[in-house]
């Protein structure tokens, strides 16, 4: 009799899109002519740079001659991309080679697909609030009890980030195997320093842990001494596999391609407790569950890390960052307390009056007729908290911050 | 301290493919002016129907402009490419639903990712010889035991398929939970009959098993009583899961783009008993750690979906049809035995003489640079045999097959 993976049983209702899409379905159903500006998922809005536009429409004339054809490409990705973004690397002065860099189909694969390498033993630590893939994905594979009623799995560690602590987790106080770290963070829109960084590289080193560091957002760092990658602090390529992303810089969160380091230093432990290269590990997994990232999309993102593509990613990313700008000092001239955004596309809020996340959620949607996400949903630490993302139209923008200064 | 996944221990060193590609640097790099036709992996070599061309191309131009650029995607795939597809079904009078095809970047991924969602204590049978993926993905997931010197993994059932049998499995004599099936088959390009998968689906429904169905090759069908879709057989809806790409018959290894069918009508059990319904359980599963497969590729495959691009498909399907049937006649004319390839762009071949698959492989790599794959790399009951794939030019393979004659 085929048997389920029951651990899915003990996944909470809905995971939080999801949640949001319903309620903003209901709500326009119920209201047919309102002008709902959404500013909940983190989803880009701007047209692709032209440079990737053209790199793509090379890329399909490729696939039309026969002479030109790719049919299946290396799973780890072609060299015409992997290499560039070691040279990016590089040109920070950080030693990561072309053939550490794994590429994907996106970063939300990766960080639920590197799991498979790891045993079922492992303790996991998690910010609250965290991105809830990273939760999602441990739960499934059943390194995690019951959920208790805030939703919080038994044996996974939550690290609380609020506003009491900066933002800045503590360490954890016993051994944890698996931590993730997401700078510039989701959803909170806030940075680790160099000094926190290497805190957390040097707890990894004396507890042989890991770390699952997740840049998705480093092209959006204005400030100049936050670093860009983990593999900027001492030690890390002993300690640390670092996820990026083309989704939210070059906008291909519609086009999909991301990619994974995993340094060669890295090593787990057997059963027996040899040591086992990480690498190789992952480059097993990826050769045999994945079959590389579509040619024309690793064409699109080799043009992304192009010095016409960097100019033009560079604009799209101030685009952003002038909204995220724009919905903090709405929010701030109206009294709302903001985190994030400087360093971020998201701006991060202390919920007025001290009203609970989905409350806010539905006063926010009811009164202004704008969705963003409600902090609970990140986790429980989250509570009284709520996400506005930056990624929208400057029209929409200009107009949100509008209704926030006229409704509350 | 972080501990791996200790499985990946037992896997048998180097994937199939990676070692025939290991062998023809070394001969290459040792006989730098042969020319050498690569007849091993199946990859396409023929352009893009003009179709799907010029869809990809209206789909980077979407994305290029704000009112069309497309963000993320349903994780399941756009409606403009499910409904095509449920479409195609429908046509062959084959009962499947738009909202049970979950668009994806690949079969190789979804039939590995397909375990994510079943327990770890299934029993597991695939035929011998078989993709070698099927073998692996479980191997990792945990569901075998060592590998024995004939590379047969402990726990696994295997069930020979060889000229002996008429290359159709004979039903396990206990009960499986959840079995492989690949028709047309890779590696031996053979068909089952409609009464032969109504024994599987009879097998599966008194078994409470579920039948994992890869028809990645369905389009080569040219005889007119083989099914398609196992949804052809009765039954089927309550006890399988399909896997069908764009890969083979759309020329998309690499553009990649694939699906998964999962009926309504199927459940599992919960270690409690209860029934559960799988197309949920997958749905989370692709929620979770999918992204969605990229715009651009969607649009593609939708094109091949229309009739134009079916047109062109077709007069693909039949040149690899072609080359298949050159290549059997080329063999037969020298007095080697072959089955497949009326079906299926693969030709299975007995070694002649009772070589070993591996000797012959070195024999026609050395005498003849020809490059095919070992029937033993895809299990212990394909020792003796030889797959040559029929994806190549036209020019390349009537070459082959002077060679074939000349040499053998």
């Amino acid at each position: 009799m085929a048997q389920i993976n029951d651990n899915y049983l003990k996944l909470q209702a809905g995971y939080l899109f999801p949640e949001i899409g319903r309620r903003v379905n209901a709500f326009c159903e119920a209201n047919p002519d309102a002008n709902v500006i959404r500013l909940g998922i983190g989803d880009v809005t701007e047209p692709l740079p032209s440079a990737i536009v053209t790199a793509m429409h090379a890329a399909v004339d490729d696939l039309a001659a026969h002479d030109t054809f790719h049919g299946y490409g290396p799973e780890q990705g072609y060299a015409f991309l992997r290499e560039p973004i070691a040279g990016e690397y590089q040109a920070r002065r950080v030693n990561v080679d072309a053939d550490e860099i794994f590429i994907s189909d996106g970063s939300k694969c990766d960080t639920g697909n590197i799991l498979d390498i790891f045993g079922p033993d492992n303790t996991v630590a998690v910010t609250d609030p965290v991105y809830p893939v990273y939760v999602d994905t441990n739960v499934m594979a059943g390194r995690t009890g019951a959920a208790d009623e805030a939703g919080r799995y038994a044996g996974l560690v939550y690290l609380p980030v609020t506003a009491e602590n900066n933002f800045v987790p503590a360490l954890p106080e016993g051994k944890v195997d698996l931590i993730y770290l997401c700078y510039p963070n989701n959803p909170t829109g806030t940075v680790a320093t160099r000094e926190a960084l290497q805190q957390w590289v040097d707890y990894a080193k004396a507890n042989d842990s890991i770390l699952l560091f997740d840049s998705a957002y480093e092209a959006y760092i204005t400030e100049p001494d936050i670093p860009h990658s983990i593999y900027e602090i001492d030690g890390a390529r002993e300690v640390a596999i670092e996820f990026r992303s083309f989704s939210k810089n070059a906008g291909f969160t519609g086009v999909r391609c991301a990619y994974t380091v995993v340094p060669k230093d890295l090593v787990g432990r057997t059963a027996s407790g040899e040591t086992q290269s990480i690498h190789a590990l992952w480059n097993r997994r990826q050769s045999t569950k994945f079959n590389g990232a579509s040619y024309v999309v690793q064409r699109g993102a080799a043009a992304a890390c192009s010095e016409e593509g960097q100019e033009q990613i560079r604009s799209l990313v101030d685009f952003y960052l002038t909204n995220a700008s724009l919905l903090r000092d709405g929010l701030d001239s109206v009294g709302i307390t903001t985190y994030g955004g400087v360093n971020a596309p998201y701006v991060w809020l202390k919920t007025p009056g001290g009203a609970s996340s989905w409350d806010y959620f539905d006063e926010l949607l009811g009164k202004a007729h704008l969705v963003g996400t409600p902090g609970s949903g990140f986790g429980a630490s989250g509570e009284g908290y709520f996400r506005l993302s930056a990624f929208n139209s400057r029209a929409n923008i200009d107009e949100a911050v509008a209704r926030l200064k006229k409704t509350l």
